[in-house]
């Protein structure tokens, strides 16, 4: 069995290492552009943000897997791909970490710490009138692998909370809408808006003034999922009048954020460089190995990406 | 029945208002220092940093109620104090609000969110390791009714937890410690320091240079009990020689924090006011009337002062 792995930002070499420890039957090919390594038929390909060159060798491959949740990036090269099961990472460690970063982001303006940080750096000691738990809903877009667990740890810290998917949903403790014709009755509610959405035709651009501006006064977005979402040019605009009091966002529809971004100099929104969660490579490729062992029986796999849908 | 109401700090009326409402057969005396209110004598004493003036009122009480759940305050007027039971706050949403807090802060650190902040106010986006969370150990000193929650959900959270008390504990998932003997194999192996003590002469500079300096290399300090359990000058010291990586400080030896203080200028310590987990008044009303109404009916309640214990 030949696997061939490949990764846009060359990182590749541990993860040759570690299937080749948790393959030990199986050829690993670690192709990196430019490289003289021969080139197909593999039987399996693991990719990450592959480039156009790689997809004309996986003409024969049983399935392609990603290393990571998000498949807008490889979706968009459309019918270039091989027309076999397209097996995106299930949660592997990602729900935990999103967890994490969203409950910290959520704990920070409810009990407006964020306030008192820039209080304490002026040297003003002054008490500032706790919140109303009751009334700080948070609601999640996406009630996927990674919302339905951030989910769960929000209401484990006592916050109300709402989430939004394309199909109903029934999750205890959690004010379930759906679909677009909800979408503004689930935003009207929410003081905190967490996206874990994945990029879609649906959802690019979804986060637009009309839709933000359907938040209530002092809501506040938590973007986790993907910069091209948001209308960031709106996002801005009703931070700047006051209508929005904050962001903190984790992704941007350019990445690396250019280094000319009005986001940079806006203290009421906080920038993170793409690392709410994180690939954990040892559990990917262990994740990745029992399905490949799967398919080699004939048997069905999680995590298939239904590219109609677009995830 | 006459219940006497006084906080130090003047605000009264509310706590007046809702005791009249929640005992409607009491007369309610909210004393106020310089007042000419009617003195004792009084059924109960219900206070919050009383002055010494006040104690000579308090001769037949039959109970004296906090509105806080620190007692040190309170017992420093020791033999002034009349010989009848003192009984604190139980939990009373403090608990929930102390998760809160250390949460949030612990998070911060262990997803250097602390550090990516910084970078992105000067325009950087560059994305840091991440921390192995199997060792990134939460201290927590104090188990009793605001340490045990705080326990649970840093379990909740996925941290490995411990926890150090003066008499032995047995909680699921917590590595438990007990006693002085015990201190310093606690200290060692904690990478996130949590203070959740009353302060008591045992624990008054409890946390000096010889034992912050037992914490590993690199570890944290939260300090939301009081402040004079640390030695301020020795944590300072290890912050600015490196072996402390930083410090969040909700309490203070001298409260509200001077103006010329070395904490303030410090980047690698966070100051809050004083806000970890405030009484809430409807809360702590609701508790105390039912207290009143057990003793009234000649039985115990929970939550007593144990003076010699000195918590
Ligand atoms: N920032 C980071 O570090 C990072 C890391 C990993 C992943 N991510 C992002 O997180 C995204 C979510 O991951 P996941 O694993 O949770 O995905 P998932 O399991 O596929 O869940 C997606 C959720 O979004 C809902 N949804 C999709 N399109 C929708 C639409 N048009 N209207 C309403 N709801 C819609 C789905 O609804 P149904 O349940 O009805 O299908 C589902 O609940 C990924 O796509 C990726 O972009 C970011
Ligand atoms: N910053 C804020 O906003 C805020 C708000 C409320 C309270 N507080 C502070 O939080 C403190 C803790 O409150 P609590 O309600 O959790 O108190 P508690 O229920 O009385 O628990 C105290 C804990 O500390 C342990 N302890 C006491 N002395 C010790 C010693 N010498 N060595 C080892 N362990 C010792 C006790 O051990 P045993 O279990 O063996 O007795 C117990 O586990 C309060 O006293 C107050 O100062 C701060």
């Amino acid at each position: 069995m030949r696997i061939l792995l490949y990764r846009g930002d060359g990182q590749i070499e541990p993860w040759a290492r570690d299937f080749a420890a948790a393959l030990p039957h199986a050829e690993t090919v670690a192709w990196e552009e430019g490289a003289s390594t021969p080139w197909g038929p593999y039987d399996y390909a693991v990719l990450w943000s592959p480039c156009p060159a790689l997809l004309d060798t996986l003409a024969q491959v049983k399935a392609v897997f990603l290393m990571g949740a998000g498949v807008d990036a490889i979706l968009k090269f459309g019918d270039l791909l091989p027309p076999v099961p397209l097996i995106r990472l299930g949660d592997a460690g990602m729900a935990e970490q999103m967890a994490e970063y969203v409950a910290h982001a959520v704990l920070r303006y409810y009990r407006r710490f964020d306030e008192h940080e820039q209080q304490a750096r002026q040297g003003i000691w002054r008490p500032l009138p706790p919140r109303d738990k009751s009334a700080f809903t948070v609601g999640v877009l996406g009630m996927g692998k990674l919302g339905m667990p951030v989910l769960r740890t929000l209401r484990q810290l006592g916050f109300p909370v709402r989430g939004w998917s394309r199909t109903p949903k029934d999750a205890p403790g959690v004010d379930c809408y759906a679909g677009m014709a909800a979408l503004d009755d689930f935003l009207a509610g929410t003081r905190v808006l967490v996206s874990m959405l994945p990029l879609t035709p649906q959802t690019n651009n979804l986060l637009d003034r009309a839709r933000l501006a359907r938040l209530p006064q002092g809501a506040y977005l938590i973007n986790v999922a993907r910069g091209a979402q948001v209308a960031e040019p709106d996002l801005l605009a009703l931070i700047r009048a006051g209508h929005l009091a904050g962001a903190t966002l984790d992704v941007f529809r350019n990445e690396p954020l250019p280094a000319p971004h009005p986001f940079w100099g806006e203290p009421r929104i906080s920038i993170t460089p793409h690392i709410a969660a994180l690939t954990i490579r040892e559990e990917a490729v262990r994740q990745i190995a029992a399905k490949i062992a799967l398919l080699e029986r004939g048997e069905t796999v999680a995590d298939l990406v239904d590219r109609n849908r677009g995830y």
